[in-house]
């Protein structure tokens, strides 16, 4: 299969990238980094990204952003953030992306814990994970030609610990490896309108 | 308690209305109804419906609009209309309204079955919806001064099915007055965090 993964070189992309990569042709997409670069947040960059790697079986994004601040602190335009980037971005690369996709293609989406177990500053990071999951139970029954859409929800990495563990304390994190494995169930698999749950 | 409704005058909202009135003192809201008027896609307009009704012991949010489409035929716009008006708008209902909130008021919103049960034209809905049952969960437990907030999640109303049927094929509609009991129970018990599915 060709798929397109975004966010290759983070720490999720790079699991999913080791688990993906013996199987399939990989085109590596990164903000900055990787074969091909586009800004999940913005629209247009998205369709040039498409029109540049052409047609696909599966896509894969492990990026997003969210804000992350007390709920004391968050306005609108901090909300707004989370929805334009980690959600928005995610939705409309499968508005924009089914145009390129082959038939039977998958689109597999990141969404994580915190909409499960919430988490001091998490109120966005809460809502647009609990809405990416929710879109895609959704979605999932009005696609056409054979397209799947799946999410995958892990808790926190042992490789992304050194950064988050202060957040996540009490939280058993999953090695990168075993999130991947959830990808590979999305794209080498046949289910739909599936959150997978890892940790 | 002093109780703002806001969609007073809707399929739910007057359901509530009967059901609380008798207890509490109701300030009836509605886009173009009521003894107060708010756009609660706009945030100005929320912050003037504020200034007007002064503080408050509870907040019950039965209004909020999203497009239903076929999910081929709806573009970023589309989803833009149901992230402002019935996601942010309840969103924004809190982040402005606990500065006008007495100590251990609550907020009670509405999302609804869709995410759970989805139909057809309703990947907005469940968007929405979902996001909303996970901002309150997580924001919950970031609120100071004992303020609570809590969904309710109704499937298709008894009252409602002369406009929904067609969409709700198999499901089984629940009274309205069965619906606002959810509403009774956020307002007047002290749970947080909670959804309240209601059929
Ligand atoms: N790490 C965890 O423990 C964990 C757990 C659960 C969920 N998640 C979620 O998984 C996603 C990825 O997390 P991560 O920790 O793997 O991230 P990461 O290590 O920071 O890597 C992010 C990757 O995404 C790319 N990227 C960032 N913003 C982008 C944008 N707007 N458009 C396109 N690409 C963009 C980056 O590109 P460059 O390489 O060019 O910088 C990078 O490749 C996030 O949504 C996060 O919330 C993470
Ligand atoms: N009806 C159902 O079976 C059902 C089931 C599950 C969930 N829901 C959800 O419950 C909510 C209310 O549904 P409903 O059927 O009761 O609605 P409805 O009968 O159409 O009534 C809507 C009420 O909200 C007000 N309103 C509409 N847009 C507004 C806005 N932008 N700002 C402020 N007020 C606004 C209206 O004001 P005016 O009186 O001035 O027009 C009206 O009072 C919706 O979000 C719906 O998705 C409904």
């Amino acid at each position: 299969m060709k798929i397109l993964l975004i966010g290759a070189n983070g720490t999720i992309g790079s699991a999913i990238d080791r688990e993906l990569s013996s199987r399939h042709e990989i085109v590596r997409i990164g903000r900055k980094s990787g074969d091909f670069q586009v800004d999940i947040s913005d629209s247009t960059s998205i369709r040039k990204l498409f029109e540049q790697t052409g047609r696909f079986d599966a896509l894969v994004c492990a990026a997003g952003n969210v804000k992350f601040a007390a709920l004391e602190d968050m306005s609108e335009s901090d909300f707004a953030l989370g929805l334009q980037d980690k959600l928005m971005g995610q939705v409309n690369l499968l508005l924009i992306g089914r145009e390129f996709a082959n038939d039977g293609a998958s689109f597999t989406f990141t969404s994580g814990v915190i909409n499960r177990e919430p988490i001091r500053t998490g109120s966005s990071a809460a809502l647009v994970n609990a809405a990416l999951d929710g879109f895609v139970k959704a979605a999932a029954i009005e696609l056409s030609r054979g397209l799947r859409v799946n999410s995958v929800s892990p808790t926190v990495l042992e490789e992304a610990m050194g950064k988050y563990a202060p957040y996540f304390r009490g939280f058993k994190p999953v090695a990168g490896a075993d999130v991947a494995l959830a990808y590979a169930k999305s794209v080498e698999g046949l289910q739909t309108g599936q959150t997978y749950i890892v940790g």
